[in-house]
């Protein structure tokens, strides 16, 4: 930068010196000038670059220029993960002799990483364990909450394997600026909406970070922080010089869980996870990944969600927000709330009655069959709905009626569940113990 | 600086414009630019121009330009701390009913920080702790890694206080690039030579970072790191881009055994602490102070020391090296070690015994006569001595021997309480327990 702020300095001397006019040198001058320039300019722009990106996911981001949709196909590119194809959930369905998990099936799980190499091992009798969380921000949970859980619970039966569930209470302090006790209090709120979810308590531990970080677990903390500079967590994470010093430690803690020898009352030999996370989670674990082989351990893998998708245009492009309350469902709302959200929500179908007949719903657009699609099970009710709507014999009102039922029977199920949860089950789930029959 | 690189653009767009020759305005314009290049240059520069100061002390470099002497004077000012001057040292030994510990009273322990608040609290019969630490990165210490402990143990039996001391075992493995198993197993021996000062187990927690990282401890870790942005930290203590992101979690772990909630099973209520330490440790506890008011926690105070000086010119300038075997006495050094050691030693005698009684010898320039100062207690001696060297009656030969036989005591006094350390005793400092009369 010096150096070319005093090659400019000098050109501009020689400029001035020049007392008859004499085009082409000055011309030659003048070039050379706005050349220098430009490159300054551009290594000054190269940084702020990065972040006015069309479309930006981190774990603490998700927009999209223009209020666009996301391109699930892209990020996917730019994570460098893999597709989830046909192919790879008929094995799923092959070697856990049981149909995938709707959310697998319809493609809402859609990416991966190292997912093959799990189920080979799988194939060959060997071990590995599943690593999800949730950081607690919100007492009510809305439906997109619950999903990594509803898919983790089908994995965890699917594959007979121990999971275990961090609760990152003191990333919210970090991040959202919620003081410990409050995390601390949401965090285990938050615990029974996942147990109610229908964990096996000999084959899970959950836990607070706030509780749990120490002995082998902050050791791998402070071995994957020395393995990792700053400016890589700069650019993974998109943090600056403003930020809070606490951000930094954060990936660490959220990598580190990756690490079976994190678990010393569970693991007694390095065995690798499978991470089951929406795609805006990558981050963390493309970093884990890269810092796993230099600590010696296995690579976590990886398989990775779309989100599911609001209920408002608002927020369509993005995560379901916490902070529009109609945008979203939540886990306490009324059957009647969710017929009234569901009824104010976006749709693909025609303006008139005679338009939908002619031209039939657009389907991508609509975010009550997208609903139907994520937690109707019967496959060929949703088939039927798929043709009807689609190409106009059905209305959109019977289809956010349907919707409505589907998700209050899911939403009520859970409710249920939830009541019927103990603190003596939390307590049993966080406690730290051996599982001695989580493989079987 | 965008703007800036613009202006430039359109004031050579406007001279290039110029096609007769009109000096004025020609000058004008040149003026103009060259000052737009200059403010541009001096942005570029601020940045490096802090590593180019003449004096570093940060917790990790000490350093002079020049190979010249620390300027603790300029330290103290450059820190902000405040001198310990003779009224100050008087009020402690009339508050302690006892006689200033030599390093206190010998001007080694030169500079602090609320020292007088902490008096005014123990005046009025109000509570305090003490806090220091070491980072285990060799098993053998040498003379000046005991400075503080020997310093601590005088303060906690005149102040009959409670102690808390943090081993730094993840420090040196973010630092050092050492591997946790080490440094736990360094930590370890390095805390029965801490107990081998003589510290009173009712009344003294030692702890590893490894082993008590974690529930309250760690609640604060998170706190502080959300009260200090990252460019404050590289600013304190001169991180990097290329640094390992371990190194900014650090900072908040030495902090926070500087709020008493830190140990919950000490202290119930918040009082402050008394940081017995070097001054190049001052960094990490003007953030504490820093941070302190904001989470509600009293700020800590200090007690801080120069260096012990190195005994040859090679590290003069800075701390005991651990790199130079020679440069420092070794606490498992033997009597003829350490006879040979000071033999070696820089000295500010005069080069013939003739000029050494015409001209004395220079005592600031002289190490043993400093090592007298700092270990030999009895203070007639001492003056007897720095008399006598000083004006030439008493050669470098003797003095030598003296310093020689009072470094050796001390070591073989040390030698001889650290061999009746047991591991028993180790395990009953480090224990997680009630001090029930901690205070008494």
């Amino acid at each position: 930068m010096e150096k070319m702020i005093e090659a400019t300095r000098r050109l501009v001397n020689e400029l001035c010196s020049i007392d008859t006019p004499e085009d082409t040198r000055k011309h030659e001058i003048k070039h050379e000038i706005n050349q220098l320039l430009d490159e300054m300019l551009s290594l000054e722009k190269q940084e702020s670059e990065s972040s006015e990106e069309a479309q930006v996911v981190t774990p603490f981001v998700v927009s999209v220029k223009n209020g666009g949709e996301i391109d699930y196909e892209k990020v996917k590119k730019q994570f460098g993960c893999k597709g989830i194809d046909e192919s790879l959930i008929d094995r799923v369905e092959r070697l856990t002799c049981r149909k995938a998990h709707v959310f697998l099936r319809r493609g809402f799980f859609y990416a991966h990483r190292d997912l093959d190499k799990i189920l080979d091992r799988y194939e060959g009798g060997k071990k590995f364990y599943l690593y999800t969380g949730r950081g607690p921000s919100s007492e009510s949970l809305h439906l997109g909450h619950l999903i990594p859980f509803l898919f983790t619970k089908y994995l965890q039966d699917a594959f007979k394997v121990p999971l275990v569930i961090q609760i990152t209470d003191d990333e919210k302090c970090i991040f959202k600026n919620l003081k410990p006790e409050d995390t601390k209090k949401l965090g285990r709120e938050n615990v029974k909406d996942i147990i109610a979810c229908g964990f096996d308590v000999t084959k899970t531990f959950i836990f607070s970070n706030f509780d749990y970080v120490g002995g082998k677990f902050y050791e791998n903390m402070v071995k994957a922080g020395t393995c990792v500079t700053r400016n890589k967590i700069d650019g993974t994470f998109g943090f600056t010089g403003e930020d809070p010093v606490a951000k930094y430690s954060f990936p660490a803690v959220q990598a580190v869980p990756s690490f079976s020898s994190s678990f010393p009352h569970l693991f007694e030999e390095d065995i690798p996870c499978l991470i089951p996370c929406a795609i805006d989670q990558d981050p963390y674990f493309r970093m884990t990944r890269d810092v796993a082989p230099r600590l010696g351990y296995s690579k976590p893998a990886l398989i990775e969600s779309k989100f599911l998708p609001a209920l408002r245009a608002s927020g369509k492009n993005g995560k379901m927000s916490a902070s529009d309350a109609n945008s979203a469902i939540y886990i306490n709302d009324s059957a009647k709330d969710i017929k009234r959200k569901i009824n104010s929500a976006v749709t693909g179908g025609q303006d008139t009655l005679e338009d939908q007949k002619k031209y039939g719903a657009n389907l991508k657009e609509d975010i009550p069959f997208q609903y139907l699609s994520f937690f109707l099970e019967d496959d060929a009710e949703l088939e039927h709905i798929r043709k009807e709507y689609g190409e106009g014999r059905m209305t959109t009102g019977e289809v956010k009626n349907r919707a409505a039922q589907v998700v209050t029977e899911v939403v009520e199920k859970h409710r249920k569940a939830r009541a019927a949860v103990t603190e003596e089950m939390v307590n049993a789930f966080m406690a730290v113990r051996p599982l001695p029959s989580m493989f079987e």
